[in-house]
């Protein structure tokens, strides 16, 4: 598989700027397997993303980051690169409910997904061996015997421990503490189960019900502190009818939460996420 | 083209009443083109709806109803039975925006929505010369000039003169008063540009890009004093993405709103509708 | 879990047979969880489905068959009544991609499918572990080793043996000879990745991809000697663009694919699905 | 409303293409409203789009396209330049059927297709006072009086004499001779009433009835010598069921054909569409 190198660049928009990064990347002879642009014109604000192929480059990771830095300064760039050679490492934590769990470790089994994943943390000890197929460890937290706070500081740690890049909420039903959403900010993704910003909070398929909408949805989002209110990445939604029960609902909404989460997770993976004000442009 | 009767019933679930309501419709000879139960089993209660082909039946409108009648109250039924040879009459508010107005005169036009168009009423002048085309009167109401008070006031008047059955608020942009809705109940149809409970109240498309949403949709639903909360009958989305403005999304939402709207009037008209406990059945 | 009966009929629609249904089912003091009717104008001829709760019956399966004899010869019917408590014996059959297979098992473990799985029978070996998770037998037929003659006669003899009530290709990748398409004839299902008619046969994605679409699709129809010419049950599409490579499309297309074959699995599970003249009625 | 200049371009991919284009609109001050990059890596292009605010640029259209002509050069590239100034002239050929003329003049008059509608072309004559209300010029030629070759002289002369740009046939029900497809190539966009590839050429709602599948849809597409095999600019499709009779089909297939065909027309009048070896790129 092809090695690539992704630059990742937010910045306020000034002329010349497009003209200088392409002007350095054709300096040092990148390929450019995929670019996109996107300027947000109320804001002023500009957003760029190249995906470009290592081998055409003259250029380490290293060595690229020490001479795009002048560049980077002169613009007042936020900025990342990333190789795709350095697999980043997702952490998932589970609950009960596996359907986003099982989905995910396959996704990530069969290549779709460019990452590691060094630890499974749950709160329900029952796929522990399914875990061990796919060779993930996995991490039984009890959160009734030990209680929340002691449980989420030895979630904490375990995520420390494997040094999580990034911390997937594959439909985990306990409300993190406003530390450790601060401690994973920008790196923890969550799958809420409606179509928000309605239906936040608990029990969405059972809102939806009483409400009597005619669809429902998933939404893939940042964790924040403000529960169900951070940045969006991703929303699915399923026709549903007067003939569906809450259970009905459930069930369908469960393909919603699968392809939304999923589809959030992969664009973040492969850094085509930018997170501004609370909002997201997703380089899809 | 042929002619049916619709007969529309509700009433506590209980065991014969299927039997009983099959049984008096085959023995006048029904021929029953289209037939749709409902059972909502968390309430006990029933929904049924019938197209019967007029031709086969040996009952007219007036003596079908005389006949069933000890049937209805035998399962305390709500119930009623339409002949589509009886158009409805529907009504139009428009404001300024016009898609809707005519999407639905074309609908209608083209045969698509079974009723006359007794009237358009508006708060804006300038589609009177579109409205001759169709040879539907057309009805300024001068809501600046008036006053909201008198102006309403004049609108009841105008539905009242030409005897609407169904008022359809296409994108009017003027908050009912509560005394109006409550002489519209259950016969005013409107259409909020945002897929609610989402966004409900004003400017839903501005509250939409300042959430950062990824899909924005529209809300077909009857008019109740609580703005936004009434009955919903059809929902539509579509996808945006970060490069959307808000000026797009009232683009693409117009599409949503039209199909919303044009689907949840013609359900109406064709009596698919049961309104139950401020949610509804639709036999779409 | 509440137990229920499903009663499914079609016929040549004649007035009457509703009511000699209802009339019969009320007698029996059958209590109705879903009714679902429809009418073939064009063909003349009737559909019905009834899921029936099996406490409120004073009857048995046994005995509820002896007395509708009657009223099923006397309208011509084609019918069948299946118990929820006798679970269909569901084989799956599956080759090198695993996406369908894990979906499939999951579902029907968290208990969406209503059915046992008695085998798995597969042309690579790899899956096997991963169906010792969910304790199902897992049978490797090697394709290559035996020739197609001999390993689909042995397929033919394992579904025999676990009795199999229903096969289902989960993108299995032999075509199925003559004969045992005949010997399954409305008890297998195929998952095709394409939105059939376009593209069937072999590489749809290629196909898709060289034609330039802009949506991609999945279908799930029975098998029949005609390849992907059988029956269809459901279908899925996903948007797509310039920049999806055929691999992308892969990716995106294995969504359509788990989703459309789940669903009409499902369908045929809870005798939702009629098939008429090479088309399906499906009551969803 | 600003005024854009609208630069595309595509040629060989090479290193320092993006460099050398995006330097030159540097050195002329121009402010990207958008911009968008596509490489198909299988093929070696590359395809570009720039939207550049007309008013931050130091030069005329007529120096921009001198000046930049060396760099075009240099790359081997196919490129236009326009300016949103110039509106486009936009000719409609229409037939009984006017749901897709009727959305596209709404959408014309209301701003959303930057265009002029020099005329109508119809081979019925029932819109022309329709027409009027826009002010467009109608001109009805009677196919049958003057037999199809005569007809479409007639045709190809009133584009001529409108000096038509992009011609549209918005549900046109006559197939195009083979020298008039060859005069408008590139020009005459379509819209079929199927899912090309799935039911080309006639009666396709039928052919959709008769296949029996569960979803239907409409392609917009350039218009070749190859009936509906022209290259695809957007696709739409709704679900269907058994319930759904041919004539059902029609009514919902609308919305579908006028959604696909004013996105296809609004792609293509603003610049957005590449045509490359019969696909298209769509920077949509």
């Amino acid at each position: 598989m092809q090695q690539t190198f992704k630059l990742v660049i937010d910045c306020p928009d000034q002329v010349g700027l497009v003209a200088a990064v392409s002007q350095f990347l054709a300096e040092h002879d990148a390929t450019i397997v995929e670019a996109s642009h996107h300027t947000d014109l109320q804001l002023g604000h500009f957003f760029m993303r190249h995906e470009i192929n290592a081998d055409s480059l003259a250029l380490t990771k290293a060595s690229f980051i020490d001479a795009f830095e002048p560049i980077a300064q002169q613009f007042s760039m936020n900025w990342h690169l990333t190789a795709s050679a350095e697999k980043p490492k997702m952490a998932i934590l589970a609950s009960h409910e596996s359907h986003c769990l099982i989905d995910l470790l396959h996704r990530w089994h069969t290549g779709e997904l460019n990452c590691e994943i060094p630890c499974i943390i749950a709160n329900h000890a029952h796929m522990e061996k399914f875990a061990e197929w796919y060779q993930v460890p996995f991490h039984f937290v009890d959160f009734k015997a030990l209680g929340k706070n002691a449980a989420f500081k030895k979630v904490s740690e375990l995520l420390a421990h494997y040094d999580a890049d990034l911390t997937v909420l594959a439909r985990f039903m306990q409300i993190l503490p406003d530390w450790l959403c601060d401690e994973l900010a920008g790196k923890a993704i969550n799958i809420h189960h409606s179509f928000l910003p309605s239906f936040a909070g608990a029990k969405p398929y059972q809102q939806a019900y009483e409400r009597g909408v005619k669809l429902i949805g998933a939404t893939c989002h940042y964790v924040t502190q403000d529960l169900d209110e951070g940045p969006i990445i991703e929303q699915q939604v399923i026709r549903i009818s007067h003939s569906d029960s809450a259970a009905d609902m459930v069930r369908k909404g469960k393909d919603c939460e699968k392809t939304a989460l999923a589809n959030g997770v992969r664009y973040h993976l492969e850094d085509r996420v930018i997170i501004h004000q609370n909002k997201t442009v997703v380089f899809a």
